[in-house]
C-alpha cells in the first residue's frame, strides 16, 4: 500500500511541476509578475492583500486569485478593492496546484495583467510541495504565533522567497520576540528577506510596496510604492 | 491519473478507519479517556495542553501525544509538565493517521492512564480526514485568527465535538467579535460546545477541566477541577 501511495504522490508532484513550468512560462511571455502568498489559515494574508491592491490598483493593473476551501468571502472582500479577483473553490483539497491555477488563468488574458497574486489556502503545510509557477513566493507569519513556527514548518520556509511579519501592530500585547523569529527563520532559510508590517496601522506597508515595485517591471508601480511610502510610517 | 488518486486515497482513509476502531476498542478496554486538539500552527494548542497538563498531572494518570513535522519542541516543553509525553515526528506528513497514533500506543501501558491527549500538527485542512479512535475531537481557534474560520474550514469543525476559543486576553486587542465567531461555530456545526480560554491569564481554564473531568471516569480528576476551578477566575 503504502509504496503505491508514495508513487501516486511522486506522479502527482511530478504532473503538477510541469504544468508549473508551463504556467511561468506563459507569465513571462505576457510580462506579469506573479506572486504567492502562503501562510496558515488566520495569519492575515486576506487583509494583507487587501491593503496592497488598495495601494496599486490605480497604478498599475493588478489582479488576484484567491484560494479557499469553501465561501467566496475573501474573493468579495477583495473585489471591493477594484482589483480584477478570482476566487478558486478546493472543496476538501488543502492546497492550490497548478492546475487549478491553469484553468483559472485561461479565464483571464494575462496580457491585461503587471502584477498577479496568488493567496494560498491557509495551510503551512501541502502548499510547499506544489510549485506555481511563481516568481515570488511570500511566507506570512503574525506575531501571534510563536517563534518556533520555522523550526517547526521548515519546508515552507525553505520554499519561500521572501518572509512578511504581520500584525506587528499586536507586538507588545503578545510579548513578540522579534530577534528570536528573525533567527529562527535565517536558521531554515539562510539570507531570505523579511519584512515587517501591520496591516491594520499600515505601519511597513510602504516597504512591502517599494520591494515588489523593484521586481514589477512598469514605472507605473514604482510611483505608487513612491506615494504610499510617503504617507506610510 | 485522477481516478486513480481518488482511489488511493479513498484506500487510505478506509484503512485509517479501521486502524481508529481498533485503537478506540484498546482505548474502551484499558479505560483511557482520549483527547485529540487540532487547530492552525500558532492557535495555542501547546499553550493549552502544557496549561491543562500541569493543572492534572499530581490528581490523575495524564499523558500526552505531540505531532511535529520537525522539532521535538513541544515534547520537551510538555514534558517539563512532569507528565508522560510521546513526540510523534511525522516529517512532511501534514496530519497525524491512526498507524502513526498505534505504533506512539504500543510503546506504553495504556492502562497506566486515565487521561490522553494527543495533539495533532497546525493544520486546519488535513486532520479532519483522519479519525484517531479520539473520544473526543476540540478544535481550538485563536481571537487572532477572524471570525470566519469556521465558514472557511467547516470540516475541522464538522468532525469535531468541541470549539475552544483561545488567546481570549488578546480579545480586547483584536477587536474580537465573540458572538460572530459564536454564529459562524454554530453555523457549521450546530449545538457544539464553545469553551473560552487564556492560557496566559488562565481564565477559562476552571471550566475547560471541569468539562473534561465530567466526561473522563476516576474521582481524582474531579478533585481537580475543582481545585483549579476555585483559583480559577
Amino acid at each position: 500500500m503504502v509504496p503505491r501511495i508514495v508513487e501516486v504522490r511522486k506522479n502527482v508532484l511530478k504532473k503538477n511541476d510541469s504544468l508549473a513550468a508551463a504556467l511561468r512560462r506563459r507569465f513571462d511571455e505576457s510580462r506579469v509578475f506573479v506572486v504567492s502568498l502562503v501562510s496558515s489559515p488566520g495569519a492575515g494574508k486576506t487583509a494583507f492583500l487587501e491593503s496592497t491592491l488598495r495601494a496599486l490598483v490605480n497604478r498599475c493593473r493588478v489582479g488576484a486569485l484567491v484560494g479557499d476551501l469553501a465561501t467566496d468571502n475573501d474573493a468579495k472582500r477583495l473585489g471591493s478593492t477594484g482589483a480584477a479577483v478570482q476566487q478558486i473553490t478546493t472543496g476538501t483539497v488543502c492546497h492550490l496546484d497548478a492546475e487549478m491555477l491553469t484553468a483559472a488563468i485561461d479565464r483571464w488574458d494575462l496580457c491585461a495583467f503587471d502584477l498577479l497574486f496568488v493567496e494560498n489556502v491557509g495551510n503551512l503545510v501541502c502548499p510547499a510541495s506544489y510549485d506555481l509557477g511563481e516568481h515570488l513566493r511570500a511566507v506570512l507569519m503574525s506575531v501571534t504565533e510563536g517563534e518556533d513556527k520555522p523550526l517547526k514548518y521548515p519546508t515552507i520556509f525553505n520554499t519561500s522567497d521572501l518572509a512578511i511579519i504581520t500584525k506587528t501592530d499586536l507586538a507588545g500585547a503578545v510579548g513578540f520576540d522579534r530577534a528570536a523569529l528573525w533567527r529562527n527563520i535565517q536558521a531554515v532559510r539562510p539570507g531570505i528577506d523579511v519584512l515587517d508590517v501591520s496591516a491594520r496601522s499600515g505601519e511597513g506597508m510602504h516597504r512591502w510596496l517599494r520591494f515588489i515595485s523593484a521586481r514589477v517591471k512598469g514605472a507605473a508601480l514604482g510611483a505608487a510604492a513612491e506615494t504610499v511610502g510617503a504617507a506610510g510610517s
